[in-house]
């Protein structure tokens, strides 16, 4: 017998049927002698349509009125959800955020998770019943009430999780698991049975958004196994174990590589013959950060001549106008010229095996060359590796990197 | 200067845009110097919506989880009126019945006001901070969240207006005050600029559905001058000041008759020739109660043969249970006879002035008479006089009495 927390997300939960689903799955669970916290999200749609008649009114609404909102979406689907289980014969009961004291600072809109009064989950689950927790909310110290933001129940799930010392977190979602890559680009992708909490972020951070990184950065800090699992799927766990996320095991070191990640809608900006001087790099970098463009990949290099290339990648969205920043910080720099490749992605492989391995990065290179793909910047942290590659190479370096490292096959 | 508490209903607030004018409503009556707190219902549509998805699950879903559902009705109104007042520059915060402590019993979906702990709205307000609360609902003292049940709204606003002590609690709905009778049976009905408790409870209770009848006995009890304005008119107030509920006063005496009120969709049963022993009246109307069907008017006459005669009257919908289940009770009791009339209608005067004057029953019987309409029964109070009718003399009633009491004339 475990004590499992379960937390299911907007689609899981997007139609009075979809609710009734859960409700027999957590039947399931308690059937096999486990007792079960369920945290939900709002029914899919249901927080842009709350949030859309805010908008309407004003769209620079208060953030205080935009959670006292969005908080409304969750609370729905846990009434609903309790309901469904009593209806077949389960106790239960639904709690707000703040009913169970999901204390957060007030940051509203964007909140983080203080600490967590867990004595009346574990006063009901001791009762004999389930208890259903709204995610994605909490209250701050003077009562009002909080959102963790886009994404946020993966953390309520996990920050309850941790509270509660569970044996496990299981995030249902629309996937079956964590994939060596997206199976819509490379069909041979194949369910990773397990990953570590560090593989998963850089993994999350690179485009696979099956969880949210905040949630995997939580579980990893506090040590909680988190398991991905379908929502869609009868089966899921007693047949599809779906992917367990944990610390480093032993025989997790066989695999050199997880995955292969990648981002879309990237761009890449660089400043050419930059004089090499201390805080330069603040000098480009914090007019941008000032003009709200968050930029992703950093690359410099030093010259020859005294001077110094730095190149940076940004969403496409903020391209031009990342450009128009840059065209302004050169004259003030006294940089020699501004450059920029509007259509580029990163592809990137994952893996703690690599930290103890060398040579993935020259097979990584060797595969991109044998297919004639150039590559236009690298960046390496201890357990993955970057390219950026011109965006009609995407698919095709997916696919050659998958194959190179062996991921369609079975470890 | 006045503190005003203003309660919007459903329609009031049924869209975005009716939202608006709800704020702009309230700008108007902060620029003329008042401290103003708004209790507002949920959408229109939106508590069905929430309970018909509540049902759709389990048609018998435990109180607890129906409150927590449709709490958030409400809880999403206050949110957009605090954001569209904060565009309009007034400063605004929303609150759940929880947060401003409106601490009930644990009765879920009929939860009823305990106290109310007012000092964070007295902050705000001083601040200059126009409060907005969420109607219908309170919490328990486990912080479990409860509903007052429908119609709870108006309750919510005058317990806020009693705990505050302010100057006037404002009804904002779809009609513009407390008419003579229904304007739809008799175009000549008027808008009464004043009303006593007493005479709104009658009208309340007969079936002019302004305003919930607990509302009208706790503004009573607080001694809340209540007032009801249509939230459709722009010059609701300032041009048209509604109707006024208060004590009464001195000036209101020379008003024999405030209304006529009348209530459709009554049926009416008579159990004949009982023995007339103590004790009776209970084992006729217990097994009635018991079938969950609701008694309105009650008559016993006691006959010349040691047998009596009892009639009530029910809603239509209850008629022919009540009628089965009182031909079993006849069996029980030894009763001669029972019998019916299923399209029955009840009609009657109101006003506290017949306190102190005679001949309003005549006056009554009189004009019912020269009409040629029989009367099946009648019942009186100190304040009203109700008759029993066909349901096919209902509107010829209303308007003959609203002429042979003068009721079209302003008083």
């Amino acid at each position: 017998m475990a004590l499992i927390v379960q937390k299911y997300g907007g689609t899981s939960v997007g139609t009075v049927e979809r609710i009734e689903k859960v409700a027999e799955r957590v039947m399931r669970w308690r059937a096999a002698g486990h007792d079960i916290v369920v945290v939900t999200s709002a029914m899919s749609g249901e927080t842009n349509r709350l949030l859309g008649m805010a908008k309407g009114i004003d769209a620079n609404a208060t953030p205080r009125e935009l959670d006292m909102l969005a908080a409304t979406g969750e609370q729905v689907t846990i009434a609903l959800l309790a309901i469904a289980l009593q209806k077949r014969g389960q106790e239960a009961r639904s709690y707000t955020g703040g009913q169970v004291r999901i204390l957060t600072d007030d940051a509203h809109t964007k909140a983080r998770i203080r600490e967590i009064d867990t004595q009346r989950i574990r006063d009901d689950l001791r009762a004999g019943r389930v208890v259903v927790v709204a995610g994605f909310q909490g209250v701050d110290d003077d009562g009002n009430i909080t959102t963790l933001g886009r994404g946020g129940s993966d953390t309520s799930g996990v920050a309850l999780a941790a509270a509660l010392k569970a044996d496990e977190c299981q995030i249902y979602t629309d996937v079956d698991g964590v994939y060596t890559t997206d199976p819509r680009v490379e069909p041979k992708a194949r369910r990773l049975d397990k990953i570590t909490f560090e593989e998963m972020l850089e993994m999350a951070s690179l485009g696979s958004k099956v969880l949210q990184i905040r949630s995997v950065e939580f579980a990893g800090k506090y040590n909680v196994p988190l398991r991905v699992l379908s929502s869609f799927d009868e089966g899921a766990f007693e047949d599809h174990p779906g992917t367990l996320i944990t610390y480093e095991e032993n025989g997790m070191e066989e695999a050199l590589i997880s995955g292969i990640a990648f981002n879309r809608d990237e761009a890449q900006l660089t400043i050419k013959g930059v004089p090499d001087a201390p805080g330069v790099a603040y000098r480009i970098l914090g007019p941008i950060a000032d003009a709200n463009i968050e930029v992703d990949m950093i690359v410099q290099n030093i010259g020859a001549d005294g001077t110094t290339d730095m190149t940076f990648t940004v969403h496409r969205n903020d391209y031009s106008k990342a450009m128009d920043v840059l065209e302004g910080v050169a004259k003030d720099v006294g940089a020699r010229q501004v450059a920029g490749l509007a259509n580029i992605v990163k592809v990137s492989v994952v893996g703690v095996g690599m930290r103890s391995h060398a040579g993935i990065a020259s097979t990584m290179f060797a595969a991109l060359a044998r297919e004639g793909i150039n590559i236009h910047m690298i960046s390496t942290s201890e357990i993955k590796i970057s390219v950026v590659l011109d965006e009609k190479y995407l698919e095709l370096a997916v696919r050659t990197l998958h194959e190179a490292f062996g991921l369609d096959k079975a470890a």
